[in-house]
């Protein structure tokens, strides 16, 4: 029996839209902490999102066409939280606390939209800002960066035909396997999905994460994405971002509270939560200075998510201070996040075994591999590193130094000033791939 | 939208039996051109053929379920070709050549059916005969092996989930895929799919055939399928079989008309076909012995199969005969069909290049290669070698020496006999995987 469902193929060709976005929830975990927490203590705060493409080489506008970026922004735009995903977040338990979300943020947010967008095409780039409040702004990165990243998957797709899409998918799949077939070689490993932004698509990023709960079991902790955590009830992860220590030195009145922001961070932070949420980010402003500068109080946190120091070298120097202040590192948490693949896994899986407790956060190598993969090489397939940065607090410039020189955000001048402020020392550069 | 179709989902859930075979072409081309020349000469000869596992560690009733078997065979018993099957056969090109089958042929195989069978279990494996007419007994070669081969690899996948299936089959796929790039490498290659008999499942067989076909084009010459070929608008191909010189010596009155029976189905042959069809297969009482006793006629013949003997070896032989004989070897076909993979393919094409022409018939490391592919590895997803063999013409014993004594098949003292009268040099042993 052949079998044509003639309702199901009409509707199917005449779509108006596939969207990227279906869900507020389709987002990283840490923007709802760190957006509780901006709405609770910075709620007048302007701040001002840009898009940031470091891989020079590929020029996104003129792969991805605007309008079709437009009807995706347009489309986020529309959502809202449903009753399900209201319900599921003040029910839900994350991080082993139950109503980590207080009502009154939790009715602010069933009202959430996302704010306007800019965008402009200028010389094959695009030019898309998110002005307003940080309470809105901040909610663009993650839908903005899935939106562009999987715009520009399906245009490369847009011309493969359907056994080249087989081949496609067979590859990446197998090869997504026998990433999961090294990883489970290795014991008590904890790692998690933090694949949202940059993956090659929302059902290839569900597909990966449903691939590591089968392969690994509890090895897999969780995911950043809220939706994915929760349809397939994991753990939803995630804690911080740069933004925060970035936006609070933009609006320091003068050097002192610049020098102070990256602590006070943590203050405001440790209103809200606790315990396995107490985890430092320390690169923003140069984890050399960070730690230096640090109150000993820094050091009763969980751990450390060292991001933009080679993965060795920077948790030896957190250990070292742990050390150093009198902590043992046994019973201190690095959760590793930046690049990884699973060779940096690996590798760090064995340098730091038993002498710390780690935790692993795979993001673009997990959810958009597709390297070697379509039956005939096409680059535009291979991800890039596209970042949606805060640029302004308050039309204030913000600045991020890092730990890579090729990471650092910001205008130049101002990339001097704070360099003058924290210092230099413990910067290495190393080519951002991902 | 989530969209179910209700009747669709019942209908899929109600099934009685998924028919392996769908239809009386769903065979090797070979089989219907013996057919023809066995109807128009033999038509009288009773030929059994039996079911011989030459992989002495499965155990075949043990992973089978034999009501099962019994309903796939049943049902392959209930087909018929169809009319547009039967247009197809008499109006369709093969070989360069219309109407290659004669219209009383084709009018008596319009009320063809596959004749019954005869199933035991025994002692974890399965006896499994047909007698009767040589026209019909014929037809079950292929039919009872892919029934066989596939309940084998259902069986082994009823304990997998979806997930697993998933990985499986995209590793397979990754995995054929790779098979074709090394294949694409080699200028002018000419490769056909003789997979059938062995494959893991005619969807997965399907599936290989189009890979070939979108990867190397003009290289896949075509498939032995005979419905494949139908259905993608390929050329069937095959010529002939062991069973031809089997049962012409089993029915040989005296030594002489023993000796004489590989030629003699040469001639038989002859009368049916020509050109490219006139392909010799030499190795059915061992090539040595039919290249010392050919008549000179047989070096003008297209080319030779050498399936038994190692392809290098077995290559350098003919060419060597063709040579004494006077025949320049670039003129000539060889066809090597043996146990091929990319390996094996690669070895004879560049050791032959330029000196022969060539063709690579390959089969079961193509339609059934899932080594290494389930997410845990399971043996019983490995490829077996079974064959279904004449084993007695109009009662007496029917032998095949071959070139390797490890795909011998007939009784020990019959073999010795044959060994006897044709000799045992050039016979080199070497393990049958598949």
């Amino acid at each position: 029996m052949t079998k044509t469902d003639i309702a199901k193929r009409v509707y199917d060709h005449t779509w108006k839209l596939d969207p990227v976005i279906r869900s507020l929830l389709d987002t990283d975990f840490y923007k709802l902490l760190m957006l509780q927490m901006i709405w609770g203590l910075y709620p007048q705060v302007d701040a001002t999102f840009s898009l940031i493409n470091r891989t020079k080489t590929v020029r996104l506008a003129d792969e991805i066409d605007i309008a079709e970026l437009r009807d995706q922004l347009d489309h986020a735009r529309s959502l809202r939280f449903s009753k399900k995903e209201m319900i599921w977040l003040a029910g839900n338990t994350f991080y082993g606390s139950k109503q980590i979300f207080r009502p009154d943020f939790l009715a602010w947010l069933s009202e959430f939209q996302l704010p306007e967008y800019e965008l402009a095409r200028r010389d094959g780039r695009f030019e898309l800002r998110f002005h307003g409040r940080w309470t809105e702004t901040s909610m663009w990165e993650i839908p903005a960066l899935a939106i562009i990243n999987e715009l520009r998957s399906r245009a490369t797709m847009r011309s493969m035909g359907p056994f080249s899409l087989d081949v496609l998918y067979a590859r990446a799949k197998a090869k997504v396997w026998s990433k999961v077939e090294r990883l489970r070689k290795l014991p008590d490993l904890r790692i998690s999905d933090f694949g949202t932004r940059r993956r090659h698509s929302f059902l290839w990023q569900r597909w990966c994460v449903e691939a590591l709960k089968e392969g690994l079991g509890d090895a897999l902790t969780g995911t950043s994405n809220v939706k994915l955590a929760m349809d397939t009830d994991l753990e939803a992860l995630g804690t911080n971002a740069h933004e925060l220590p970035m936006v609070l030195a933009a609006l320091a009145p003068d050097d002192e509270a610049l020098l102070e922001a990256p602590y006070q961070v943590l203050r405001d932070w440790n209103q809200y939560y606790g315990g396995n949420l107490l985890i430092v980010l320390p690169d923003t402003f140069g984890t050399e200075s960070f730690l230096r500068g640090a109150p000993d109080w820094v050091a009763d946190w969980t751990g450390f998510r060292p991001d933009s120091a080679p993965a060795i070298e920077g948790g030896e120097k957190i250990i070292s201070w742990w050390k150093e202040r009198g902590r043992d590192p046994r019973e201190k948490l690095l959760i590793f996040s930046d690049g990884l693949d699973v060779d940096t896994i690996e590798k760090a899986y064995h340098h730091f075994h038993g002498r710390v407790r780690m935790a692993f956060g795979w993001g673009t190598n997990l959810t958009n591999d597709f390297e070697g993969c379509a039956p005939v090489e096409i680059s535009s397939l291979n991800a890039i590193s596209i970042v949606c940065k805060v640029s302004h607090a308050n039309g204030r410039p913000a600045v991020k130094l890092s730990d890579n020189p090729e990471k650092a955000t910001g205008a130049p001048g101002e990339i001097q000033r704070y360099l003058a402020l924290f210092g230099e020392t413990g910067r290495v550069a190393k080519p951002v791939k991902v």
